[in-house]
């Protein structure tokens, strides 16, 4: 088992889509760790709260991912494991941005949800990031660290780094931090790990679009599940398990991870459908990722004391 | 300071419309007690797991509401504010239900999302409930009582009990619970509140279309503040302060929600709006009430401890 | 055979909500027509394009309606069939309004959509309605008059005239027009006919949320399909059959839609199921009424050339 | 002005992802005319009445794309203008096929609709097709041919041909026809044009997910419009101008569209927004192309005799 290290200056240049037309830039074997060294969503250009987001930011060029990191022996039909081991904030790109971009975000209109209204105003927030929490204006929020975007590759297509889907992507589901393992969908040879998009914190929602936005530096570790044809990313943790849907409209996400999780009760844990869809509309539990996405997300899970009585 | 009783013989019979149109039940001062027994969600017709729901239940003489209970001095323009003492079983009327209803339910065609697939099978599944939980087949799930459906009377519509709104109604929200304070807008002389639905336990989305569904015994504080013009419910524990959104699709739930908590921020917590919408966006939690009525609902929530820290 | 007229005048007030809880202001015989004075959806109170409508428009009070009128011999489970014979501009109440208002319409912010945006701005236009056609600033749009609501009442729920439904309703759609039968559900004894919100010509979606609004003499002969149990709205004229979806998302409006024509098809003209939706699939017609109400409105429509064809 | 062929054969291979990443199979001028065989969205595997959908068709190699074809000159912020002269069916492919592909439609479980129905059926049709007509058990639809699928390239993704959106790419748009010009975004050097899924005729809609598919001859001109700066299609033929817009739930689809016709009545035809709002509510057209696709698409478009008006 190696450890492997993926600086910043190491990846080159970051990726603004996900697919199968980029080089790795690192080769693992199954087991291995990495440390990779994340950009925040903005690269780094909002540098202060003076700076206007619009004159900086160009789509399609948005939040950077490190990778992609090719997993020997992953194939077409089999899951990735990524172990979540730990993210901490970059001391050489210190603080956390969040900010309100024209036309994007969860209260206003945007280009896919299309009004006639004046943008709401741009505005930049600064914050300090540390372990401790994230401090702004005289309150402090817990530091929660998560990866915005983790994705493995789709077959043939390349999705911008801004949509989720059943590839991962941009899901910003906050139950991707520390301790949890996320499953992907394997669909290329070597699985093309992509990642970045680290939040401090997030509500749930990302409501303006834009959660405490920082530059990490995350450790993962990387395994292989032969044969686990996934149809969308699962996450599992100490305490549950996890299917996660990203479409519009948002019931669309809801529907497909629940019915995913479903599914997951029925082949792994020994019940019967109905059950399934019984035991989940008394104890399970939804998480709002996001609502600003161009693919809102969903986390529909169970506690694994329900799994534990059967 | 009275402490009222509306027995389930008292009531005489129960309502499947809110709305202006039927004749108080009870009249109570503001602070005073009311302890009223609901019937479940079927009004008892689901007897044993023999019975096919379609058999006993017929639109629209669905989901039974006790009241409409007439608040002394409430008019157009305040809110009630309704404190959940306590919710209890009715020895009267024990155990629990839950089922598969045809073309109901958040996994399957409805008639609103209308499909040409033959319905899911009919299921009816009885358990036992007590203050010490929900057994089942083995399983315990926690014993977590709240009110599916609480409201007062729309202005002059009169809104079938299946449905949520702004007026309250059928939000299937497990945070209407003992300890909570609804606050729910009075657009009617006397405000009229209507209550039924008791869960004893209920997963998020309420994914079947059906939750433990029982007969209680819910006592509850009712109050009028005056001048206070809510557009939707808001929810009030030690905890936290939500905001309650019913629509469709989905993210207009989680709008209307955000929304109104950016606005609660801002009038009655010193927030200026872009920071209210910002801290929201890193610390907001979102509750999915409902994903099977014909409004889904969606409270959108702030920990008390960041009001604190203004 | 009788005819009936119904003078405003006699009406004494109008309704804002369509339920069973109004007295008939008329008792008419299957085969007797009525003609029926309406006013605008403004109740006349935008006298000028200097009238800021946020200042003479009040929730709920909108969109008044005429009725409702009793059917002798219409019961639960029966069809009324209403034809609509003409529909003119009434002289004593002349010209068509128009206006934007606020929180309202397709390409705005919206009491269900709730964003942060500050309201487009009011505006009003009032232009000439003759049969000739609606002359608006040296342009020229055809006089093609319909009713924006026209309904049964539901059972036992009440449901402002703003909204659409399986009642009918405010379902905007521009084929309830002269030449065209309107089948709706009898629910309730009499089957409780409301009617109102002329507009003297509108485009697809109703875009702005108000078309041309005119007050109208509109005509219609009346008739009652024993036992033909409706679920939604259809529309029948020389050329088409056409079933109506009122829901919100659009999709769910549009899936209502061709699911109950594919079941007319099935149970009436002798389709196979399949048959029926590939059939739609290659020659189905959708119609957008309105994107603006509180559900959506669509209609799905077959040419009678493709009905004679089996 | 030159004419170009581009054979079946001469192509190669068909393309299911649309992006920078293939290389050109052919370069024109603008001005110049290309003939192209397209194959049918099954690349001809459905080849009779007995064939499973399932059993032959593979995602995501689906809807096969001619192309890419560079046009010289177009480079970023420019527009693509494809006039379509005329789409013939291919004598060495003949006839058209329809089938249900399981949980592929409008009116069944998808994997973005996720539920826990059994698939709908499996079925094939096949049918004669000429430019007299489409001839299938007796009755006869009309030869309308249109290409389902036109497209630039996107900037840096590659989106299934499957998907429509800004780039264009699997619209559905019976208006995409014989007489019309697409203006399409230009985001890379040579515009990158893609074509393919030819349609003898559809309903609107595209019902059941698939339309009466065929192999084509179709002859395009290709025209590079300057420094018009598109954010999603448009097109234009002699009776009206539309916009396109792609996206779900279906409103937001019907919001961009009518959102970016707004503007081009207001930057090309001298309208004030404000009465391109009022225009467009009371003379507006809606064409509902496909409610099946990974993304909905509607035109909304505007009769040029209104522009002329002006």
């Amino acid at each position: 088992m190696a450890t492997h290290h993926l600086t910043e200056k190491a990846q080159g240049k970051f990726h603004y889509t996900i697919g199968p037309y980029a080089e790795p830039v690192l080769r693992v074997r199954p087991g291995d760790t990495v440390v990779v060294e994340t950009a925040d969503a903005f690269e780094g250009r909002i540098t202060d709260e003076r700076v206007k987001p619009s004159s900086v930011l160009e789509v399609p060029f948005l939040n950077p991912q490190s990778g992609p990191i090719y997993v020997e022996g992953a194939e077409k039909g089999d899951a990735l494991a990524v172990h979540i081991d730990s993210i901490l904030p970059r001391k050489d790109r210190p603080g956390g941005t969040t900010c309100l971009i024209p036309n994007f975000g969860g209260l206003c209109g945007t280009d896919l949800t299309a009004l006639l209204h004046e943008p709401l105003p741009e505005k930049v927030w600064k914050m300090e990031v540390t372990e401790a929490g994230v401090r702004w204006n005289g309150m402090t929020f817990p530091y929660t660290p998560f990866l915005g975007t983790i994705s493995t590759s789709p077959q043939i297509d390349s999705i911008n780094a801004l949509t989720g889907g059943k590839h991962g992507g941009n899901m910003d589901l906050p139950d991707v931090c520390p301790g949890a393992t996320i499953y992907l969908p394997v669909k290329v040879p070597g699985a093309l790990l992509y990642l970045g998009d680290g939040h401090a914190t997030q509500g749930d929602g990302e409501l303006c679009g834009v959660a405490v936005e920082f530059a990490t530096i995350t450790t993962l570790t990387v395994n292989v599940v032969k044969g686990w044809d996934l149809q969308w990313p699962r996450v599992e943790n100490d305490r549950f398990i996890m299917s996660v849907g990203s479409a519009r409209p948002m019931e669309d996400a809801a529907r497909i991870a629940y019915a995913d999780l479903v599914k997951w009760l029925e082949s792994k844990f020994g019940f019967d459908r109905w059950d399934a869809y019984f035991v989940l509309s008394e104890v399970g539990k939804v998480r709002l990722a996001n609502m600003v996405d161009p693919m809102y997300t969903i986390g529909a899970s169970i506690s694994k004391e329900y799994l534990k009585q059967r």
